[in-house]
């Protein structure tokens, strides 16, 4: 690593001396060495640019003029006072003691784009070309907002300040990037089950996806620890909740979705159903097998499923994304097979705990169907009853290997998330692990590559809770974002060269992602003067 | 603790039953425990309260009608809004479904200060009378606007989002609160030379104070590691920072005093002289005694006189608190004895290295008072120096046990920061430990005991950056800030007895005091219903 840091500094200082000598302040070599390379993470998948440097006017403006979309919602405007916000947060602009050139300057961000329909949905198109040609305006030219919305953030991450003049700079002059996701569906798993998230925290997170242009947020909503939304037309479930301020209310769950939705980020709401439900039982108390034996959640009971179908009938006022996840992982029908009333149905209906199992989540994928999702479920539904889910079922790996090739051999949908490398609360794994997981592995077919809908970082949520939970997910997320947004052949192959590239991204200004330690101190050896 | 918690439940509940029968919501116990306690933190000195429960308006407003302060600079406003970002933050407020009583509407906030001055400084009166009589307004009366901003934090801890009606309440009232400091200087150690802290991170760091009404950042700024601050007249020295951007400008500096100021938070400025400043060398070697003894700052050099009285005309500019920091601390001469130049001042002046150490600390002092600053030094000036230093020193202990008692029995002010106890960075000394450190502690004369001005818990930053500040701050500052506001008798002799206020504190929507798992489960058990 360090005759890497040694390598690229001496290659910049040859680069870098006539500039220098020019320009002769003190401050030059160091920031020009951050300045000239193309700092933007993920990677887009195509980009030139020149050597030109624009600074930022101080009344620097957003146009959509014409842009067929209005922008009535103010989608794009947010967006854009969001991300000025960023570029600006770090130290004060002040350009009194400065002599800027006028003939440098940048007036402003003219966006034009093609659909007025501003409806978040899987699938939507992302991409987007900026170009920033000389002085004047640069330009966002998207089909839709939300591609619009990414080509904000690579924008603000080509603006610097600049410590000698005190105002925002953008180097490397005239850029053009021509950039879409290689995959539809990059997520991030939250768990407010086994720690409450309070709302500001679930926000912040949100927030910080979009920076890397994650999309998905994964709610992992209730689980055997806790039930905290509210459900209106079952309003004891949320007695399953760890007290009685640690709750959402619905409009809270809405508050979200909307906050997520006006930022590009899709929420995909979970309810772990038959076996990771014990929390519901506290308000319904049949929804268990028996007091002692609390799940998988009682399969004899119709009332189990009125229940799901109710949840499903509320999540769909608020929950907008086409897929809804059911859950179906790590099922233990020992409480099943081990409750009087529960063995006698299983007798009745001539089923054994495993079949049992299989008419549950049958069961459940049929109201979710009603009630028009598609379905996610973890990838023992797919292990255990391959194609006799629904054609609509979209498998989660995270557990075996091979589970994505096997899944879309079979016609499913996939989503990766395998845990080796994927589960952020596992705090051994390395950024660099996370960057070389490839959801494709012995997947080459493109009719079946094109069944790996995308990939998800999750961070579970045991041992993280709202002090803690966005250290755990940055950096290491943004490594998985840039492998789930750039083309194969831009990925590198071998980590270490993007190593500076990511440290850029984690010290911005977007300060909550800076790792703690490490890797300010790899930069800051070598760029002491 | 169990014990604690199972009898405070058993008395919570007498209490509460004829109320829960009248109402008869599902959330009411559980509610009520919480909202039946006086959750103020740092306890008040005066407070007398009511049974009755009113409920926040969507329009509460501030009025600040017959009050001789104008609030032209906008920071009781300015205040009154965070506060109330603060209250609505973790829920969506929304009283459709509600039936609420009219009657029972608290309509706004009205402010009388009596002083329209609003300089702020050490000694300024922070006292305020808060008032919330029943309908209507509740009041808060204070002699300056930094008293009124205490009275609003105390305000704002009144106040509770209720799940069932879904606005915030005020319950136990009427409300009297008469509260005023224990100390006038109750100060927070951030350290910027060990990691550099963005400026957002710190003025995060100021908000999380005023909500537990410290009112001193003391920021040590340079060090040994690095020295990120702009001085405009020796534009070399950041050449010590870690980096190109891990800097402040000399604008971003007061930025960070005039948003401290605002909130009733002083900033001190150090530099820590001649010991920990090996950093500063790197823009002007000659302020090392040499290239291989860096530090201590040559003191056989004028130029390093000039530069300290450079930067603190600098300070003056922007620091207007009546003291500056001048460290003094952990001094090693070896490099005075060992290099020949230094020597040779040495022998001409007839010092040997601790002569010389008190020559550097004096002199430095001088040039202090020169600009009108009182002085803060760290304890070994005084353990060494004794009476030889200024009057106008104040003694900030950290090392050796005893120090208070001897430094204002010796007639110099004292600040207390006993590492044991009040080292934040040293992670393993427990909230109950940092609320249990006295600073009066074996001083009982009344005239000595008012020589100790306060105290500081210090954040030093070898292992602490801008991702994890926060959580090693809180909640164990909040727990020296009782001890330095609230009368002594007010305190609580075992710390087990403010445990459920502490975590409630903790807990609030301000989130980020929230800490990492342990009080959320100790609440959260007893609390399921």
């Amino acid at each position: 690593m360090q005759s890497y840091f040694r390598n690229f500094v001496s290659d910049m200082e040859k680069t870098l001396l006539p500039i220098c000598l020019f320009l002769c302040i003190e401050v030059c070599l160091v920031s020009a060495v951050f300045l000239q390379k193309v700092n933007v993470w993920p990677m887009p998948n195509y980009l030139s640019n020149g050597d030109k440097t624009l600074y930022m006017g101080n009344d620097f403006e957003l146009e959509t003029a014409g842009s067929k979309f209005a922008d009535a919602s103010g989608i794009l405007k947010d967006g854009f006072l969001r991300v000025m916000d960023i570029v600006k947060l770090d130290h004060v602009i002040d350009d009194s003691h400065s002599t800027l050139n006028e003939s440098a300057l940048l007036k402003g961000l003219k966006v034009v784009i093609q659909s007025p329909n501003n409806e978040l949905q899987y699938g939507v198109d992302e991409s987007y070309k900026l170009t920033v040609p000389g002085p004047g305006y640069a330009h966002i030219e998207a089909p839709t907002v939300y591609g619009a919305l990414h080509g904000l953030q690579t924008f603000s991450q080509l603006c610097h300040f600049n410590f000698k003049t005190r105002v925002i700079e953008v180097n490397l002059v005239p850029w053009t990037i021509i950039d879409m996701p290689r995959f539809p569906y990059r997520g991030l798993l939250i768990d407010t089950a086994r720690h409450y998230l309070p709302l500001p925290v679930i926000k912040n997170v949100i927030d910080s996806m979009t920076y890397a242009k994650l999309n998905v947020l994964h709610w992992h909503i209730v689980d055997t620890q806790s039930f905290p939304l509210e459900i209106p037309s079952y309003p004891k479930l949320w007695k399953g909740a760890y007290s009685a301020s640690e709750r959402y209310t619905f409009a809270d769950a809405a508050e979200i979705v909307s906050y997520a939705e006006r930022r590009g980020v899709n929420v995909l709401a979970e309810i772990d159903v038959p076996g990771h439900a014990a929390s519901w039982g506290f308000g319904y108390p049949s929804l268990w097998p028996s007091a002692n034996c609390t799940q998988p959640l009682d399969v004899s009971n119709e009332f189990t499923f009125k229940v799901i179908d109710g949840i499903l009938s509320e999540f769909k006022k608020i929950f907008k994304f086409r897929f809804v996840h059911l859950g179906g992982d790590e099922v233990d029908t020992g409480c099943w097979e081990s409750t009087p009333h529960v063995q006698r149905w299983l007798a009745e209906h001539k089923m054994n705990g495993s079949e049992a199992y299989e008419y549950f989540v049958l069961k459940a994928q049929k109201i979710a169907l009603s009630h028009g999702y598609e379905i996610v479920n973890w990838e023992e539904t797919f292990n255990n009853f391959g194609d006799k889910l629904s054609p609509k079922t979209v498998v989660q790996n995270w557990l075996e290997i091979g589970v994505a090739e096997r899944a879309v051999a079979a016609g499913f949908r996939c989503i990766v998330s395998n845990q080796d490398k994927w589960y952020l609360n596992y705090v051994h794994s390395t950024w660099d692990q996370v960057y070389s997981n490839e959801p494709l592995t012995n997947i080459t077919n493109p009719k079946l590559q094109a069944l790996v809908i995308g990939g998800e970082v999750c961070s579970w949520g045991e041992f993280i809770d709202g002090s803690d939970i966005q250290q755990t997910i940055w950096p290491r997320a943004a490594a998985a974002a840039e492998r789930l947004w750039t083309s194969y052949d831009k990925l590198a192959k071998d980590p270490r060269q993007v190593t500076e590239r990511l440290a850029h991204f984690s010290s911005e200004p977007k300060s909550i992602l800076k790792e703690k330690g490490s890797f300010g101190h790899v930069m800051t050896n070598w760029l002491r003067t």
